[in-house]
């Protein structure tokens, strides 16, 4: 099926075109993407996008699922896009642990895709805004996107969310290990998750310390959930619901429109440029200088310049 | 003090021109790094570089403190280049947590220096090569590059260490997770830390189950450590330097060094066109292109290409 019959059934609202337009996106070829991002882009820039980020092991998943039932159970449509190697969401065939999803694997209201952090050749995850975007354009009223909140390609596409939520739990340092990796800095709301544990009022008074007069006048709320029982989740989503209202009344959102196009048209040039270091010639004279450089002949800085300067002709 | 007072203090082993190198090489502009690299260059290649990679929790900064006190009492001088943000050794006023290195502190043959994973321009920490680079000069036996085993720059850091151990702990399906985030690709060596702990014996089995003959025709041992209280790190070190050995003798040694430099070209490359990405002109550019892409105006492909085309002239 050509590009431009799968994106009209996936505007029309077919599953099965969806996830083939996914795969497309995740491992065609240049031309094949560039084709269907071409499709999409007049269709997108509705859906409220939603970035949950934290280190392993604070329950977003649990959270995300939860998230969903609530956003379900006000008649919004919700698709996630994990991009998070420790998510069950990623389990794929290594992991069994996809229980927490089976709430709403029946319900057609719900579209949950992993994606590897991993570009083609081995940069960043560039796929993963064209990913949001296929998401964007495929009508869903709210798109999740999960990522581990290690490594500043995750949190940069966790930043470009509307409204994105640091999710954190009780003890291990564990806002103080998130103020090291820079992740606070991108929260316009924080979720203590697993309240019930020993030392969430802890977590949530060393969150509120720490916290910056970032986002101009958006202080980011402080909220309490135990993701597995539900507990805290209808104030955590009023939370998101609270700022994007004033991302809208602000002129934020549009703000934040242009920030996730910058982020793509980077991506994709780099890309580009990454593309012809690999190409044939380029290729041999990575290698040629690479030697070179291994034995010392030649600093690596002189070796760069070499090669660019055989790539601007 | 010029670059090349410096560089030749560094060489004569004076610490606090290390010191100051360092922050030079991550701190300071191109031209500076570039001149220092041009200096150290040639001193380079003769450490033997040892990646430590694993996800948070797995006692990877225990284990490197255990491996550094045996190598010297080797005799060896000991470097160590933390990448990590959650390691306590990039901890700096945030964090009391540096207690484990306090045996080494006062000893002159151990130097330890953290280093952000994030990069000036919110890019790869490409400045940890050139830092290692700084280190092998120093004239230091081992250099050691802790790593965090989440997100592809910090993996592919750790995979061009001549020895790479990927640590792991057991319990939380930490193999299944690594074997998911692409670390057990790097391994060299397999390191199964807090093995006092139930669950020890089927990590280790986990990891043997998953191990794909890679590597040639190394077949990466699987050791078991208590970093905390010594046991197995005589083992583990006796691991790496029998793959020290096969490097050498299986010519792989020579092969890791031109990986190593490729990703410093690479970098070196990427860096250059990213600052020219940011470069007036092309600020103001990329503002405009990425307001026309999020007004829907133009596709972030068409926006990529009138960038690039504008960095060729």
């Amino acid at each position: 099926m050509d590009n431009r019959e799968l994106v009209d059934r996936l505007l029309a609202g077919e599953r099965r075109a969806l996830a083939r337009v996914l795969t497309r996106v995740e491992d065609g070829s240049e031309e094949r993407l560039r084709e269907i991002v071409a499709l999409l882009h007049p269709h997108t820039g509705k859906a409220q996008m939603v970035g949950i980020t934290g280190s392993p092991g604070v329950g977003k998943s649990t959270l995300t699922s939860a998230l969903i039932g609530h956003w379900r159970s006000e008649g919004k449509t919700v698709a996630v896009l994990a991009v998070d190697p420790s998510s069950p969401f990623s389990g794929g065939a290594l992991l069994g642990d996809r229980v927490r999803m089976q709430d709403h694997v029946m319900d057609a209201g719900v579209y949950v895709r992993s994606m590897a952090s991993r570009g083609h050749l081995g940069g960043l995850s560039w796929a993963t805004p064209q990913a949001l975007l296929v998401l964007d354009a495929a009508g869903f009223d709210v798109v999740i996107v999960e990522t581990v909140g290690v490594g500043q390609a995750e949190v940069e596409i966790a930043s470009i969310a509307d409204t994105t939520i640091v999710a954190l739990a009780p003890g291990m340092g564990d806002a103080i290990q998130a103020a090291k990796a820079g992740i606070l800095e991108v929260a316009d709301v924080f979720c203590v998750n697993k309240a019930d544990r020993d030392g969430a009022d802890r977590t949530a008074r060393e969150l509120r310390d720490m916290q910056q007069l970032g986002h101009g006048d958006w202080l980011a709320p402080i909220c309490k959930t135990v993701a597995a029982t539900g507990v805290g989740i209808a104030e955590l989503a009023e939370a998101v619901q609270e700022h994007a209202s004033w991302l809208e009344s602000s002129g934020a959102r549009e703000r934040r429109h242009v920030d996730r196009a910058r982020l793509q048209v980077r991506e994709i040039a780099l890309g580009t440029i990454r593309r012809r270091f690999h190409e044939v010639e380029g290729g041999d004279l990575v290698d040629a200088l690479s030697r070179r450089v291994a034995q010392r002949e030649l600093d690596p800085y002189t070796a760069a310049d070499q090669l660019l300067a055989s790539l601007d002709t």
